[in-house]
């Protein structure tokens, strides 16, 4: 069985930059697979992270959890 | 050298419980050593939080760092 994937989205923003070495560095990558996905660059995929219950940005979606990380930028403002 | 500590700091709430879930289940724990501290019943470890920056629960201090995760409750509700 492949290991499920846990979705980091950001922005970018330097709140987000921070988040993001948290998680590359303590999350178990043994457990999870994670991918990094930046919604400035890659705004195909807000439609996806609003779906999974993204409010705003840096967040980590994770075993059917959404998980703000502090707060960076609304996700209404990357649309 | 010892492990260093990450420090997961709640009150008890729905949403403080979710996000202890994904800490313990997910957090790398063979890079940092993991304490939970429940704020309200640990009422005398307020000000520790308060000094790293923790302005709600549940919190996660890891590595210099301070991610609040989602919004369970204000700090200030806990004094």
């Amino acid at each position: 069985m492949s290991k499920p994937t846990a979705v980091f989205y950001h922005a970018g923003c330097p709140v987000c930059l921070d988040a993001e070495a948290a998680v590359t560095r303590y999350l178990d990558q043994g457990k999870v697979a994670l991918e990094i996905v930046h919604l400035g660059t890659s705004k195909s995929r807000v439609v996806e992270a609003e779906a999974a219950g993204v409010k705003s940005v840096p967040a980590l979606v994770i075993g059917g959890q959404t998980l703000h990380l502090n707060f960076g930028a609304a996700l209404s403002a990357l649309k």
